[in-house]
């Protein structure tokens, strides 16, 4: 099932291999961010073959028509997509009058290095005209000191002949989004100057629905070392520089071009051209290796805290690192208005928009990982956007609140029926990030304050939602999708009835904590509680008596049920080789759904009651979406299965990294890279937050050494380091930490050593 | 709820109100087809108001594309329209150089007129400008005579003022389609000249899915009494003539415009010309007036037996010959590859193609009001289309045929997975057609010829759909739409599992009663066909046993169940009032679902059963599909409910005429056109074509004087009369016909006379 392009590094992607049918994967692979930006790991000189360019804008986004005879009320008037911006990394290269192409050109010795400590992309080849053979150097990062800044390097060194090099250093606005249907682009140019330096705006087209139009404005600096200024470039969609000359055997040229990108977003378009212009100014007093040594040094500051690593496994250790630095690359919470895309920077397919995922599956790891501040600003995004909530709820006819499954701002924009108004767990998600967070730093004030406006509204929502049915005597909810979306419009999805019921109690839980003030300053009357403590006790839960198993909704037990090694491997993923028919109706489960609510709620259940549900729905589960293998891994490691939770760790570690799902192609998982972390420090390593302080109950994977992590705990800095039969915590500073260890409780003050059990 | 802009008239659709906001409404009422062409009622001069400008050609179609990020496996490659065609209408007018546009201009005195009879559009008005006063009059038709022809004539005659009168007759290919998302045409110019006659030809642009490219060319030739010729029209996309003159007070002018239109379905490109103009100097040989009087005199010979009359109620007589008049427009069976569209020629929502509309609504209709051959020919649509059902089943991974939802070609082409995948009744239908098809004609050489092997096709997609639930025991069908739209992805519709268990058995029974070799020669094995006994004895069959009724789906009495009179009425029809999502979850029901099955298979059940079912169902349905009332209607009367009967009967009858469903303005609903005759011919009139012939229990309702209806049988056609008391049959020739009157065995021989009980 795997399919491994790259060579195995514990901190680099890098190969040998350029495979001409396999461009998109590579490119997706070497992608690279700073939150403000990001690109596929495209080549500057351009390539003729296969290939899919995309350059990225944090936050910048357009509202696409999807009107084709389908719209419903309550439908999404728009489905929201990031697009495709300026191509800013390009560089021309000719040798003696022939454009330089790896597709149809002659080469050899090619290398491919991404750098996962700093996200340094380097690439080399020897490349031989007819006159001619050259060896070019490539190097490029996308700055996280000024993030406006991309900072490339080129190469040219002659290894025969005497050629004549020209290097065209530009910035190309035609640039199309994969997914038109009609090739409509969605940028004009608004402008375009080569005073004080080359700039080319872009500005999004008017749209019919009232969103924003964005103006991208890149401007660049280009200097040549060897080679002599020609003729700029100066047309529609295009500005840029031209340096060329005859070069010697044995003679050398480098250019160095700096681009920076503003938006909109932060400046006036008026301003556009004077910032970029200052932002090249004040990047030309250091050379391109100055600005790189203060880049890596800020990387480095990031790995202080957040490193992890495996002991004698080169392989996990580059899952695991290939995730962090992919995940850093796309958000370290400096800019409040944006979130986390699924695809990051790295892909066009989910919209780059904003999904659940960041509240059920990276909050726990920024929460660990990075100071609280940044889920902070993770929740107060969603306060900011709940009029958007009760807009979408308002929608669909109902009352309070209902996040989007996917958004840009705040307002739904996914354009699936059974996703956008079906899929509506994603509303506990919200809730229970509120919980995570208080529960993770002790702080109740988000709570009590603006979190419990969020709560209420939610909870509005889910009453309304409900319905009582007679026939059964209970609350029900029809009409969902479940986080297993290998089932659409299902009835009674346990874990959507699970969450709702506990956010209703948790809501009810923390008004009934409070003065009676803050009820009514929330306007919730007394007649809404009691309908919200009627529903949660009165919620119907599906539940098999004579397996003892929680179902997964009301018909799920009438399929043929059948476990995944009955598939025929020739038909996995399922989702590339059956019809969308044949997956509704089988039994097999793309993520966790019912183990995704005795995940969250794990202190509801027993060990034995988890293993049931594990036992019953694991062997039906395709693990077809990036985020199951993850919390399988975790409750196996809970219930002791720990061959079990390795193996789905290594799916989660390197699900890019060997293409598991066959779809890296079109971009990295990127909210999915928490689960790798996840699977080690909740899994492994047993960790949880709970109401008396951090816990663990550790194990080392065989095939390990031993593995280390660090993480934040209420402004202390805990590290830990498990080896087979040892766990050893080390406190960095601060106040002694009490923690439990295998259910004993312990104090961490200095360092503090615990023998692992061997394994029942 | 009505909404009634025509007059009450009962051969004729008129109006003296031009009502500037229910344009479109007013232009489908009037639309006209002759089942090779058709248009909506579009002003010849144009109009700047709002409108829907819709020309349309029988069989030509453009598969769009649709892939807004949500495809996925078995979901069809395109969307398949009806495309907006030429406009073949155009007539300018100026007076005094003043363009006549009844929008913004003076005008009085309004009269607009469609002739239910002959299909005669009659429009006229007194338009004032500054310097004048003129009448206009506009006379157009499709001829069924010819059908590439249309014929229009418009007189002008000078009231007040001695205008300028300019008239310019042309061909305007400058169209689009409403559901365009960005403005895409799907025409470009081929070719356009003036010689022989003016001419403009249109090519359907290329698409990738490899379906036909269609060149539709229209020719026309124009002559003005009164007026001298000017300058002609030849500009990109436009053909035309012009005819002006000064005319003086009292002065008249008159044109007449004569229109060819072929398309490259009958005739190839290069002789597109020639043909045009060869048809328009056949033409020419007559006038107007005499073209229209050989039109009118063929609609007479379809009137002489197919006229429904109904004395007293001259309401319910518009109803029935609006709604037989614009079938016979769209549909005469003349070209065996044509189906009927569920909006003919008269608007483009959904998309002009076929539905199971035809099978399940209107072979009923055509078996008893024209020749079988009609029948036949639309039987062998399905058989030549078998290859195309069996791609579709195999493009959801299963055996056998799946006949689509929506087709030009019979491949699947619409755009939502709910309907295409999943409303799969459509393929029970297929097989209910040949069945009623043999039971009418008593001929079984389709049923045990090409009927079979569609039946065999369709029997083994049945077998493959269903699976084995080995909790219930028995066979289930998981994620259907039944014909109940306000519901999708359902378990166990209780009509889908019966119809495909009456499939399997009736495919079966007709194998039993030939010679084993039919089997052999089809490939059906003896496994398969104790398979199908098998699953059509161990179908699921939702049921509940304290009430005594099928239940529509698995969960269907989980939901809040109520009646439709505890919705507001401002929030009808919920389609436009309520969100998708309320729809779904709610209980109300869109059109005849339980009871669509148990009116197909009266036979099966009680009177009791089928007033149990039709007192628990019908209360909660809102009959928002255009074929849902008469199919209650026909239940109510058989079960002996006479006024809802007569009160579904009225809503089927004036749909579009009353605009019941708010949604006429896109287009009339053709294919429910036949649900007033199926009210009035098995409602009211009780009439059941049976293995011992056709049977009758008539009444008449109370507010009429009596109805009649002729209805073709076996080589012989019998009309019926249906007074109060009294039912009188009269066989115009051939051999006697035994028949059954209220549950008695009678034979008509010349005329039969029979009193209607008393209702008890």
């Amino acid at each position: 099932m795997s399919d491994r392009v790259f060579d195995v590094d514990p901190y680099a992607i890098t190969t040998t291999r350029l495979a001409d049918d396999r461009m998109r994967l590579i490119e997706s692979m070497t992608s690279t961010g700073n939150a403000h930006m990001g690109m596929r790991g495209n080549f500057e000189e351009g390539y003729s073959g296969d290939t899919h360019r995309g350059t990225y804008i944090a936050g910048v986004w357009f509202p696409d028509k999807t009107r084709v005879g389908w719209w419903k009320n309550g439908y999404p008037e728009y489905f929201g997509k990031v697009i495709n911006a300026t191509n800013i990394i390009a560089v021309d290269i000719e040798i003696d009058g022939e454009k330089v192409d790896l597709f149809t050109g002659t080469h050899d010795d090619f290398r491919l290095r991404l750098d996962l400590r700093n996200g340094l992309l380097e690439r080399s080849f020897v490349y031989a005209t007819a006159s001619a053979r050259v060896h070019l150097e490539f190097a490029r990062f996308l700055s996280i000191e000024t993030p406006e800044l991309l900072l490339q390097r080129v190469r040219v060194t002659v290894l025969d002949g005497a050629p004549h090099v020209r290097l065209t250093p530009r910035l190309d606005g035609d640039v199309h989004n994969l997914d038109a249907n009609y090739g409509e682009q969605f940028w004009s140019e608004a402008s375009r100057g080569m005073a004080p330096v080359p700039h080319l705006s872009l500005r999004t087209i008017p749209n019919p629905f009232g969103t924003p139009q964005f103006t991208v404005t890149a401007g660049m600096t280009a200097a040549a070392a060897g080679l002599e200024p020609g003729r700029a470039i100066d047309a529609p969609l295009q500005v840029g520089e031209v340096f060329a000359g005859a070069l010697a055997a044995g003679g050398a040229a480098e250019l160095v071009k700096t681009t920076a990108v503003v938006t909109t977003r932060d400046i006036h378009q008026a301003q556009h051209v004077e910032a970029v212009a200052r932002l090249l100014t004040a990047s030309a007093s250091r050379s391109f290796e100055e600005h790189l040594a203060a880049h890596t040094a800020l990387w480095e500051q990031r790995w202080a805290r957040a490193q992890v690593v495996i002991e004698g496994d080169d392989e996990a250790q580059q899952g695991i690192q290939f995730n962090l630095f992919q995940l850093f690359s796309t958000y370290y919470g400096e800019d409040e208005r944006l979130n986390i895309g699924p695809k990051g920077f790295t892909g066009e397919k989910y919209g780059g928009a904003t999904y659940w995922d960041t509240e059920a599956y990276l909050v726990p790891l920024y929460l660990a990982l990075a100071s609280p501040d940044v889920t902070h600003a993770l929740l107060r995004y969603r306060h900011r956007q709940l009029p958007q909530a009760g807009h979408n709820a308002r929608q669909q006819g109902l009352a309070g609140a209902l996040y989007p499954m996917v958004t840009f701002n705040g307002i739904e924009c996914h354009n699936e029926w059974e996703i956008t108004f079906e899929e509506i767990h994603r509303n506990g998600a919200m809730a229970h990030a509120i919980y995570l967070y208080t529960r993770y730093t002790g702080d109740r004030s988000y709570l009590e304050g603006d979190g419990l406006e969020v709560l209420v509204e939610i909870s509005r929502f889910w009453a309304d939602r409900v319905h009582f049915s007679r026939r059964a005597g209970a609350y029900m909810i029809h009409g969902v999708t479940g986080p297993n979306e290998y089932e659409n419009n299902v009835n009674n999805n346990w874990y959507t009835n699970y969450l709702a019921a506990w956010v209703l109690a948790y809501t009810s839980d923390t008004l009934d904590d409070l003065p009676a003030e803050r009820a009514a300053e929330l306007g919730v009357s007394d007649d809404e509680r009691t309908q919200w403590r009627a529903i949660t006790e009165n919620m119907y839960l599906p539940v098999d008596e004579a397996m003892r198993v929680n179902v997964q909704h009301d018909t799920f037990l009438d399929k043929d049920l059948r476990s995944v090694d009955t598939i025929p491997a020739d038909q996995r993923p399922l989702n590339q080789n059956w019809s969308w028919d044949r997956i509704l109706r089988s039994c097999f489960i793309k993520q966790a759904d019912v183990l995704q609510g005795m995940y969250l709620f794990e202190e509801d259940f027993s060990t034995d009651e988890l293993r049931r549900n594990f036992e019953f729905y694991e062997p039906m589960t395709v693990h077809e979406s990036s985020l199951s293998a993850s919390i399988h891994a975790i409750v196996a490691a809970a219930i002791g299965k720990q061959d079990k939770a390795i193996e789905l760790y290594r799916r989660t570690a390197r699900l890019d990294l060997d293409n598991y799902n066959n779809d890296t192609e079109d971009g990295l998982h990127i909210t999915s890279m928490s689960g790798a972390w996840l699977s080690i420090v909740q899994g492994f390593a047993g960790m949880r937050a709970t109401d008396a302080g951090l816990a663990f109950a550790p194990f080392c994977p065989a095939d390990w050494t031993a593995y280390s992590f660090t993480v934040g705990y209420r402004d202390r800095v805990l590290a830990v380091r498990v080896a087979a039969d040892r766990v050893e915590f080390t406190l960095a500073g601060g106040e002694p930490l009490p923690i439990t260890v295998f259910g004993e409780p312990r104090t961490v003050d200095g360092t503090l050593s615990v023998e692992i059990p061997a394994a029942g």
